[in-house]
């Protein structure tokens, strides 16, 4: 089945990319660009079609490697 | 309003970074990972509030900064 995951920074947390991106939008002439915050977004496929099951796995991986839980928050969505 | 927008690398592109990420989830012990693929997640807070008017400038915004459409797609969301 599909994974989504959504890592994004804690609220609180500076994110020098999203304001490089926000200062280059208003560079191009885009007005009215109030906030940027950037985070990553992982499609993961795995074997295991459980939901059930599948839940706790993701969590685990982005606990061990995908999310930096000290600054960063994970959101898990399961397809298929 | 907020825009949520998911940059991802158009299929058939390598994605050496899903694939190092995929490396490292089967060396950390998770078996079972099909495959991975990673993309950008930009969350924009824009003052413009009629979604008519916002769905249009942040695509253009998309295709002449966050996204290169010759290999990547782009998916927007807004909210609120």
């Amino acid at each position: 089945m599909k994974a989504k995951v959504h890592v994004t920074l804690k609220s609180g947390v500076l994110d020098p990319q999203g304001k490089a991106v926000g200062h280059a939008l208003t560079a191009l002439g885009f007005d009215g660009v109030l906030g940027v915050r950037q985070g990553k977004y992982i499609e993961l496929d795995i074997a295991e079609t459980d939901p059930v099951k599948a839940k706790p796995l993701v969590e685990d991986m982005c606990r061990k490697l995908l999310a930096n839980t000290v600054i960063e928050n994970f959101a898990i969505d399961l397809e298929g």
